[in-house]
């Protein structure tokens, strides 16, 4: 299959994904190593061209059953069935008719390995108009535990928007604000969902779990209680209302393909009164289906299901 | 059970695992979450307390292979077949007699929540004189594909043997040498290898795979090809042998926890000569089992095993 796609995929207003890549179009044919998917061995466009939506999560099991939980919701026919077309254990991706549910793992270099592959999965699939979502869970900063947050911008450690890369051993950065009009389209369909909360707000992208967070019970502290919560309140002040680990890659890298794209994490526990979760397991499991919910009713609004 | 365990865990001379975290014992009980073990729930002292090797490599299907593969090496009795620990699809944990297989995802981010968990495990279950690995794959700089790396030091994508997090929104940095002891034992366990070469250097952990390692096949690519080839080559200069994405992290964390620790990565290509990984399936395998072997003979060996 010829690379060359032609100028059509380059130009953002047409709705197809618009990678800043000159030497793809000198390449005999493209393997995302990570899918174990290639463009010499895959029919991509005949596999993936109808896709509109897509959801990433962090695990592959997640996303396997958000596919077929999205899969019954679209009364889909039992032949199709959701399985795992990435022949790896690296990440996990499924499609239930024009939805992807792919698995990003955990922490920014690793959605950045899939979403440069899966970004040109969708060029190669000369997929149009497709529609990114990240879901998953996150630290609150003043927020009921369960409170689903619909970012506005993934902001750094630093509460700027933007994600910074060191490419040739130089700092890069790219903006990293969100669709506006998909915050407001998400915010509304939330509003449906009956016995959920729903805010927007900036959403702190972290390289890290515990000291990257301000936590206390990490394997290292070196400051105090009082230092901790000056930072989360100073955040909180920058317009920050959850914390989690891959925002800022998502939402720069897809605007930078010209791909809208939204992030809806839920909040499992308010960072201003503790660091661990303690919620019991169930009531856990009940808040991790919160934005699938809400992608699913934002799907069938789109799709004008029900 | 109570957390205090003692000054004995904050002095490095003795071989027990040192965390620099005055918080954590103030807490009743440590839940570490990404593996859904805690030691309010678990008795971690007798479920790890005989642990003396730990080997983390990327995938939870190859740690867990890795774990039966020592099992059988160690001559362990079938009753004891490894299973998974963790109960969370985050991370496989196994354990085989005095080895534990614990898997880490990719990425930096991922790497240190799993090490974070890791090293208070290993400290609530009193293990003593650990000796910990990082095994896995990397894109080569002037070696033949198919070559061990064994590393002196990890350095950043500035060369620089040290790991930089951003903490309460201040750089701050550790740093990332390896044990010279250990890695001259490596490079002499090596040796005894039929057919593969081993040398040692500097490994460089980058933040992503295309961009940050210098690639000119990732989605976005601002730069020429002599560009990247001239980074490589100043890579090359620093002494640096080969390009991950996880090393970093493992060595400061391991270094500050005052536990050795070493990193042995085979590589897949020669990045001086190409970007895509088209060695046949079957020889990569073979090749992602050389580190497994050489650490399983480290083990044999220091265990007095044949």
């Amino acid at each position: 299959m010829s690379m060359d796609s032609g100028d059509q995929h380059c130009d953002t207003s047409n709705g197809y994904v618009h990678l800043h890549n000159p030497h793809l179009k000198t390449m005999a044919s493209d393997f995302l190593y990570h899918f174990n998917l290639g463009t010499a061995t895959h029919d991509l466009p005949a596999m993936f061209g109808d896709v509109k939506f897509v959801v990433v999560g962090g695990s592959p099991t997640r996303m396997g059953k958000f596919a077929r939980f999205i899969h019954q919701e679209l009364g889909l026919p039992d032949s199709e069935e959701p399985r795992d077309l990435a022949d790896t254990d690296r990440y996990g991706m499924f499609k239930a008719g024009p939805v992807l549910s792919v698995s990003h793992g955990m922490g920014m270099p690793s959605m950045s390995i899939m979403l440069n592959e899966l970004l040109k999965l969708l060029y190669h699939a000369r997929c149009s108009n497709v529609v990114m979502f990240r879901m998953g869970t996150s630290g609150g900063l003043g927020l009921e535990p369960g409170t689903v947050v619909i970012s506005k911008a993934a902001v750094d450690a630093c509460f700027r928007p933007r994600y910074t890369q060191i490419v040739l051993g130089k700092e890069t950065s790219r903006p990293s604000e969100l669709d506006q009009s998909l915050v407001d389209e998400l915010l509304h369909v939330a509003g449906q969902e009956d016995g959920v909360t729903a805010v927007t707000g900036n959403t702190m992208c972290a390289n890290g779990f515990y000291e990257e967070q301000g936590r206390l019970d990490g394997a290292f502290c070196d400051y105090t209680e009082d230092d901790k919560l000056q930072y989360l309140q100073r955040a909180r002040d920058a317009g920050v209302r959850n914390i989690e680990m891959e925002s800022l890659c998502f939402a720069a890298l897809c605007k930078n393909a010209g791909v809208k794209a939204g992030v809806v994490c839920v909040t499992l526990v308010d960072r201003l009164r503790g660091d661990q979760v303690t919620t019991p397991h169930d009531t856990l499991k009940e808040w991790e289906l919160r934005p699938q919910k809400l992608l699913a009713r934002f799907i069938r609004s789109r799709l004008g299901i029900k």
